[in-house]
């Protein structure tokens, strides 16, 4: 188009420093550290906000997306971590949705539970599984916004077959929202 | 990345056959008819679902971009038609808000209630006026899901000033569902 410039969404160029691309991963643990690392790499490198996401076969431990949050790196605010994850699946699996008949079911770890936005996404992705680092309450502490999210919310995945985990390494989680607070980092949408 | 291919994002090539860019949208029914002639457009031409989206000057009615569902065209679940609006208009301001102290204020028109991934984004994206035209019961009755959309979910988005207005030109915004139902358009997502 010439009024709107083409839009192209890219990792950070650090991503294969901290990723390992053919490693399976096998523990809710390991996965959240991963998620975990992402985020914390996106905060040291300056890359965006605290927050990392990555998509993984729920059976196999294969690791198919990373996410980091990109919304003033790419000027995009749709681009939260869990956002980045979906979007870099589905254009690894040349589909929209990450569930397929026959196929392997897909989970999404996050390194803070979703916002709105990211809760709705994760409907629409396909994943069947949602495993959670931060609480909410937590990247609110930061006066992040987590938009209209309830408990119905969580209740209304749940009942089309999502599975949802809170709490999993949390702590760690939490010590990068700290990272974060005290290097000063952007309160967008704040 | 190696591992993951480039995302591009573009609008489907007939975009300017159908929207007038130097013009000034200065109704309410103007700009709704908009959204509604992308969303039409986005059905006859085979390049998406029935949902048409346009984002405005609110006091000019300069348009900024309109936005088309994409979710299968470009293999990515998060393409919905609001989506795209928020993305195209960001990119072209080149800021991830469209919200700046003394700039314009910003309108997102949708040929359709937005659902709840949509709803968060609207509150990220800085519009400070949100009109809808199809009511959620219309998409659902083709069997289009909302998500996680409740009452408190649109009063949470008035409580932080966005004004939101409902079933505007909702008749002529259901034509397009209908015309996509009698097409047999794919229900992804349902």
């Amino acid at each position: 188009m010439s009024i709107i410039p083409p839009i192209r969404i890219d990792y950070p160029d650090w991503v294969d420093s901290v990723v390992d691309w053919e490693r399976r991963y096998t523990s809710d643990e390991e996965r959240m550290r991963l998620a975990i690392a992402v985020s914390r790499e996106n905060v040291v490198r300056g890359t965006g906000g605290p927050f990392g996401a990555a998509i993984f076969e729920m059976e196999s431990g294969r690791l198919v997306s990373v996410g980091m949050n990109s919304v003033v790196r790419l000027n995009n605010c749709t681009l939260h971590g869990e956002m980045m994850a979906f979007m870099t699946a589905q254009a690894r699996l040349g589909s929209f949705t990450l569930r397929h008949e026959g196929g392997p079911a897909h989970e999404l770890v996050t390194s803070c539970e979703p916002c709105a936005m990211c809760l709705g996404a994760t409907l629409w992705s396909g994943v069947q599984r949602l495993v959670c680092g931060a609480h909410r309450d937590d990247a609110r502490r930061l006066r992040f916004d987590e938009g209209p999210v309830f408990p119905e919310s969580h209740a209304y995945l749940e009942e089309r077959g999502i599975q949802i985990v809170h709490g999993m390494l949390r702590a760690e989680a939490n010590e990068v929202l700290e990272l974060y607070r005290s290097s000063s980092g952007p309160i967008y949408n704040g």
